[in-house]
């Protein structure tokens, strides 16, 4: 998939984030057969259309078993290929488990990219870089407060440790296919990003629910190829209650999709 | 479960790792109707009584897709309450999916330990804290080539970064329930680990498949609680081929509990 013609032709970088909580779904799902892919279904369908991603987060299934990962089976599925399919899993292991895993998300599950942890360094990311046409998205600066303890430390260097995660993976091979992910709490580290990662897509999350100035954070990530997918989960999945909640998470759904629309206006 | 009382009253602080590969485990279990559960079943039964621990790398259950997530709770459940289980998820995510996950391995899966990535910070290692009786083991300096990429990257307080994660996590609620993975092919920073870590169990893989210096890791990592757990993982489980193979199983098993019971001798 080419995640730039789609932004464009979509005028939309968004990204919406499948975590379906059963404590915090339309309650009147939890009669049918399987409350979290009916969510799911109900979620995709108010929105395929203003959005190009999804991002399943895998802690919301694994929490319910075996029956978890074939709600979320069904969904990956449901999604289809017009989406890019972002496996939220961040993770990482040494290259024997690694290919296991990677099989397990790319060739079974479909998934287009998925999330990894650098802390283990090369070969726990190599295996997911050698299937073409699938993405690694490197943890650089999370959007959470424990992102101080260790992201923002710096280094002999004088650089940040997030910078040696750029500056390190951008030497490994297949390089192009990695995303990073960089929290919207910290517009102002996104300059610094783009210094090292001039070229690479940047998965945004702490949009929303989380706080962070999306129209900041949009001017200091955008590049020419847009490189931008912004996640926002909770404020748009549980933005409706009752029976009628698909309106109210599509208008959600909505105001995102035209806040990035007035950023691709010069962009054909 | 009292750990070291354990490892004195057995004379072994050996972990096998469960690490199930369809390719790899006797051909002749392939016929049977979860081969992934009875080759677990039958590494417990010849091992039980010689380690304390069991650790399932998740990756190598998820990449069956739900079937491998019964054959892990059945694996899980067989292991029963008389020996630590550690789930090896080697994951990270925050505060709220955190609590989803934390509730997914302690609760229903009754695992007593998991192994983070500590990339994220406290709050993305502190739901897992709160449980007591519960412990979480960070991924601290890993065994892996790619350790080097970041976990020894020097600090501008001149230490190394797996030093900070040490300091850190040291100060985090509940931190005496924070176990560390220490690679054993780094014997020599074992010292510098126990300088941080006086009283903290660590875990450490690297030995047997992936080479490292038994000895002089228990010599540098032993402390007055023992608070030592070496994982062995491949070159037990696959010690043997044929209809035989749990009598291979057991005699590598006991070539590693003996070189442990060498260094118990003067603990009563």
């Amino acid at each position: 998939m080419d995640l730039t013609k789609e932004i464009k032709t979509k005028k939309t970088f968004l990204c919406v984030g499948l975590d379906p909580d059963l404590t915090k779904i339309p309650q009147h799902l939890l009669q049918t057969k399987d409350p979290i892919f009916e969510f799911n279904k109900a979620i995709i369908d108010a929105t395929k259309d203003i959005c190009v991603a999804y991002k399943p987060n895998f802690a919301f299934y694994e929490a319910q078993g075996p029956k978890g990962w074939e709600s979320l089976q069904k969904t990956v599925d449901y999604i289809g290929d017009n989406h890019f399919k972002i496996a939220d899993a961040k993770r990482a292991d040494i290259g024997n488990t690694a290919q296991q895993y990677a099989k397990s998300v790319f060739e079974h599950m479909n998934f287009d990219a998925i999330t990894l942890s650098p802390y283990m360094g090369q070969d726990s990311v190599q295996p997911f870089l050698t299937y073409p046409d699938k993405y690694v998205i490197l943890l650089t600066l999370t959007s959470n407060a424990g992102s101080t303890d260790f992201q923002t430390k710096k280094l002999l260097t004088g650089d940040y440790l997030f910078e040696e995660v750029l500056q390190e993976s951008s030497k490994w091979q297949n390089a192009d296919r990695i995303m990073y992910v960089v929290g919207a709490t910290k517009a102002e580290y996104l300059k610094i990003v783009r210094r090292w990662a001039p070229n690479n897509f940047l998965l945004i999350p702490g949009i929303g629910a989380q706080g962070g100035n999306a129209h900041e954070v949009i001017q200091h990530g955008i590049n020419q190829n847009i490189g931008l997918l912004i996640n926002v989960a909770r404020s748009i999945i549980y933005a409706g209650e009752d029976i009628n909640f698909q309106e109210k998470v599509r208008a959600k759904a909505l105001e995102y999709a035209h806040m990035m629309a007035k950023h691709l206006i010069n962009f054909q």
